[in-house]
This record gives C-alpha cells, sequence and structure tokens, in this order.
C-alpha cells in the first residue's frame, strides 16, 4: 500500500491548502488505497525523513521500498496507474502535464508573492505598495487562464490531473476575491472541488488538521 | 520537424537565461532537428499566438500540428522519445521528472525573490531588507540540494533531464555567487553546461539575441 506523508501540525493558513491534499484527492481520483504518516517538526530535520525528501517538505510517498517527493511529480506517478488522471494517448497525455506545469510554474508564481506579502508582511508600508502590483500580474493570468477555459467544464474538455493541480494552486486565493472575479474560472474551481474524490480527499485532510 | 518558439528580442538580464534555451539544450540531448520561429511583440498578443500559448510566454512547441506549452511539459515529450533524458525504466523515470519538478517549483520559488528585488528594485530601502531573507532561503534550498546530490555526478547518478532543468535555474543566480558557496553544486553546474549538447544550444540561442 501506498504511503503518504504530510506534517503532523500546520499553521492555520496551510490547513485545507498544504500539498498532501492533492495527493489524497489523486489516490482517491485513481481509486488506490493509502495510509497517513505524520512527519513531527523533529522527524522533518532527521537523516531518515530528509533522505525521502531533501527539502524537508512535504508531500512524500512510499511503495513497496519506492520513494518519491514532489507533489507534481507524485501525481504523474500515479496518473500513469489511473487515467482518470491522464489520458493514455500520448498527445491528450501531454497536454494534461501541460495544465500541471501551468499550474506550479506559471500560475502559481504570480499567486506566490501576493500570498507571501497578506501572510508575512501585513501592514508594513512598503509591502501595500506591492500589493496592488502583486494583484495585477495575479488579475492578468488569472484571465489569461479563464480564455484559455473558455467553455469548456475542465481544461482539455475532461477532467485530468491538470484540472486537479490547477484547482489546489486556485485555492491559495481563497481569502481574496480574485477568482470570484473571473466567472468561468470560478465555476471551474467549484466544478473541480464538488467531485466526490476532492470531498473525500478534503475530509481526510481536515480530520488531520482540524479534530472535531 | 520541430519548431520552437522563442521571443524575437529579450531584456539583457534575460539573455542566457530565456527558457527557450531549456529546450534546445534538451532537443540537442535527444538529437532531434528544430527551426525556430521568432516571435515578435506584436505576434505576442495576437489570437494565433495566444491559442498556442495562452499566457504570451515562450517556449511553445508545434509539430505535424501538435502544439504544446511550459518549457517542463516540453522537455517531458522530449524526453519520451529520447532516454538521453528521460530513463525507460518506470522507477528512474519518476526520479527524473521529480528533479524536474524541484528545479521549478522548490528551487525556482526560493529564487524568484531575489531575482525581483535585484531586477526591479534595487535602490529601494524595504528591498535591501527584503533581500538579505531572500538570500537566506536560497542558501538553505540550495545546501539541501547540494547535501541530495552527494559526491554524485549528477542528481541521479547519470544525466537526466532533473540535471538539465536544475541547471537552467540554478543559472538564474548567476549574478550572485550563491552558487560558486556549495562546491558540490558548483561543480554540477559546470559539468552540465560542458555538455556539448548545452554547449551547441547556448551557441544557437545567443546568435538570436547578440549577434556578431
Amino acid at each position: 500500500m501506498i504511503t503518504l506523508y504530510a506534517f503532523k501540525a500546520l499553521p492555520a493558513f496551510a490547513v485545507g491548502l498544504a500539498r498532501d491534499l492533492r495527493i489524497r484527492w489523486a489516490l482517491e481520483e485513481a481509486g488506490l488505497p493509502y495510509q497517513m504518516h505524520l512527519v513531527t517538526p523533529e522527524e522533518v530535520n532527521s537523516p531518515g525523513y530528509r533522505a525521502l525528501q531533501p527539502f524537508g517538505q512535504i508531500p512524500a510517498i512510499e511503495e513497496d521500498g519506492f520513494r518519491l517527493f514532489e507533489s507534481g511529480s507524485i501525481i504523474l506517478h500515479i496518473g500513469e496507474r489511473s487515467d482518470a488522471l491522464i489520458p493514455r494517448d500520448p498527445a491528450a497525455k501531454a497536454r494534461a502535464i501541460t495544465w500541471i506545469f501551468a499550474a506550479v510554474n506559471t500560475i502559481e508564481p504570480a499567486i506566490r508573492p501576493l500570498l507571501m506579502l497578506d501572510l508575512f508582511h501585513t501592514g508594513e508600508e512598503w509591502a501595500k505598495a506591492q500589493r496592488s502590483n502583486a494583484e495585477a500580474t495575479i488579475k492578468k493570468r488569472l484571465n489569461e487562464l479563464a480564455v484559455a477555459l473558455g467553455d469548456r467544464a475542465y481544461l482539455e474538455g475532461s477532467f485530468t490531473a491538470g484540472d486537479l493541480v490547477m484547482t489546489t494552486v486556485l485555492r491559495m486565493l481563497r481569502h481574496t476575491d480574485l477568482v470570484e472575479a473571473e466567472p468561468r474560472l470560478q465555476a471551474h474551481l467549484k466544478r473541480c472541488e464538488a467531485r466526490p474524490a476532492f470531498q473525500r480527499a478534503l475530509v481526510g485532510h481536515m480530520a488531520v488538521y482540524e479534530p472535531a
């Protein structure tokens, strides 16, 4: 069985965003069973964990001695076993992978500066001036993404791992109204979050970080 | 034949860094012939180019009607045709892909804030204070990467597309001495840049942006 590594504790801002959620979601879409290993702050810096995850991040997975880190890579690896995530047709597969990279290397880099300002520099004078630039960059990218999506239900028509990773990246903006400002994108986000596999993944994630 | 889209003109800071370079390099490693299409500022915003690249970025590729964007995705696509880039063994393949994601989604996000400060905010008071934080983040990540590399010649022993993308990301720090501060990483960078395929790619790239 796959073991998924996630943090034992998260700061409040990361609950519902930490990247174990996207792996849980992918595993739920693929119908693959998994067990959790919750990493304590002490374990993060242990040689053992660093051998699995050199940067002390989550997620990582382990299965029969095979070990992998980086959420994008783990999702591609899971996707090889499920065409619910990555289509088998080579051209369709390449397009799905393109949206994973667009999520983590085009959309997320636009979002990160705003996130850093809002999380760590609220109220600082210089941050206020930078914030409008950061917002403008995000608005531009989200509009481009909405145009690319067009009237399709999913980025390539049918759901792929590209929609999955894009959704988890767009969720980083949940403290703003920037996604709502692009109705087609907002509808896409809600459509993806309504998937039963996402709902199951979210319940599992929340059970760890916000115990009843 | 593959057509590779790159910008017709680049600002000085991007010459030798723009992401067509990593695709040229991958194509040279794979021994695949290609032709260039240089995109003008007017063409970038045309509906035709946006249909190929929704965000108006480079690179993109086109081959017999098949179109793809995002450099990470293009490299995986090229890698499917060459085990000089992506090993055939599934576990080794997954590890190579992991380093591509580590480059673009762990190392590059650590580098970007410093790059933004040094390119667009030099001399501003707030930027000076932020710069030492940004440097500290990079140092931590580069040290972790150096430890992961260890005494191996390449990240997984033999050269893969993971080393290729990592090299192009580490080159973003060429205006600093941060990579030099990690001798094993610096040696890896020099080893990768010394590859004949990188040298051919660089000559092709520079011929466009710094004509003799």
